[in-house]
């Protein structure tokens, strides 16, 4: 497994296999590896001829105020976790490589990005959509895998990939949850035995809503309430958001219809975590 | 020569040439095409195995009170032109390819797009570079050429290239001028013959400025005041900005020590004319 830290390393690598008729697939992920970003090595390994892991803390996607440095990393773990799967190169720049000086551009997506997580972490998203622009032009991946966990995140990537004709294909990959249904996160770590506990909140509300509805129960906001009623009844949270949404546009909705996002995003202790799901 | 106004048929005739081991030269216009256009016809002619030039009226890069519905086109006179020259394909979208429903991207350049024409054309950067990002991705061009004329744009497109890790290489192409030494620009149709005569004051003001460098001065306010009068003094000009900044980071500057760009733009009549020099 090549490990590369250079941009024009990860581009002569590309070029050599694309020379040869190989398709890449791209992992992007922020290193801390868990079974969530296995499952889209997995993905990559299926699809691709060549699979090409990008590890890199993206500055740009955290606000002053949130967890950039003391955000969870392993570098030698995720080595030897992807070596193990077979990963064909990872690529770990470091930030000087991704941001040189004199570095001015962003792409930023509108309406998408306003909502959710965007109207929480004001210039996240664009933080976001900067580097997967760059780590989709740097390595010329054929496919990109991402997981529906940040689904805000998967639908805002999908929509720069369509509007800037990049020649990618972007895959949206179940979440993946441990066995008591908790969402798999670099940021559990931060939880401790008794967060632990209250982190199920999130889950567990999925049966509080799916109640509702069976019980006929049709008017957004009184889902919403009961949710933020049933979460908050457990100790060490504190509410970031919960909303129901379009699927698609992710705008608000009062009445339901049709299927919709019930989207989470809630403290437990010190660690802010995300959760989603489509009903 | 193909004419094509679908992405996707563009996509499948380069992606063909390219597995055949061709280059592929980019020339972005908005038609109406004159003999500057046609020197970067010639150049990527030179440079690549395919040249493919677009012909595209951006409409995200027109203020709401500029000239978008009456810019100049003549598809059919643009056509033989690049035939004559041996072009291999043009690309000739209509706007609904290039901006369907739902289309939510910028491409945003801080610093360099706030001075000069930016200043004076609100949103007007974004939309080059957000057109530039899509016409590269969609050629996947080894090579794009564009004019010195729009000397601003040009360090725009090379700093969102670099900083969004796009794989073209830009080449900026010196500025074609008429006899008289008027900088040709599709907008030069608008001018009357008198203010054709008005219009040599851009470039007459050159000699205005090497004439007091040579007489030693250095103070950049005074040098602009001098360029302003002269101009001023011409019939039915209507200065836009007259500035002298440094040539990379198009940043005011007030001192000159070292090389500049003086940059203008003036209206002469409704025509909004540019254009610049590097001393």
């Amino acid at each position: 497994m090549k490990i590369l830290h250079k941009i024009k390393d990860v581009r002569n690598f590309v070029k050599e296999e694309k020379g040869k008729n190989k398709s890449i697939g791209l992992v992007p992920t922020m290193g801390f590896l868990h079974q969530g970003h296995l499952e889209l090595v997995n993905k990559s390994l299926a699809d691709n001829d060549i699979t090409v892991v990008s590890i890199f803390v993206n500055p740009a996607q955290f606000g002053p105020n949130e967890d950039f440095e003391s955000y969870p990393r392993d570098f030698n773990r995720d080595i030897s976790l992807l070596k193990e799967k077979g990963v064909d190169c990872v690529f770990a720049p470091p930030v000087d490589e991704m941001y040189p000086e004199n570095f001015a551009t962003k792409v930023v997506v509108r309406g998408l990005t306003e909502t959710l997580c965007g109207n929480k972490r004001p210039g996240h998203f664009e933080g976001v959509a900067t580097v997967v622009t760059k780590l989709l032009n740097i390595t010329d991946a054929d496919r990109a895998y991402f997981g529906k966990k940040d689904y805000q995140q998967l639908k805002v990537i999908e929509r720069f990939v369509k509007d800037l004709n990049i020649n990618t294909k972007i895959k949206g990959i179940p979440i993946v949850r441990e066995k008591d249904g908790l969402a798999v996160s670099s940021r559990n770590i931060y939880l401790s035995d008794d967060e632990r506990k209250s982190a199920l909140s999130l889950v567990k509300s999925f049966d509080v809503v799916q109640n509702l509805l069976d019980e006929g129960e049709r008017d957004a906001d009184v889902i919403r309430e009961r949710v933020i009623d049933f979460i908050s009844g457990f100790k060490n949270t504190n509410i970031d958001y919960v909303s129901i949404v379009d699927p698609e546009t992710l705008e608000y909705k009062g009445l339901i219809e049709d299927k919709f996002l019930l989207a989470l995003a809630v403290y437990v202790g010190k660690a802010r975590l995300i959760d989603n799901k489509i009903f």
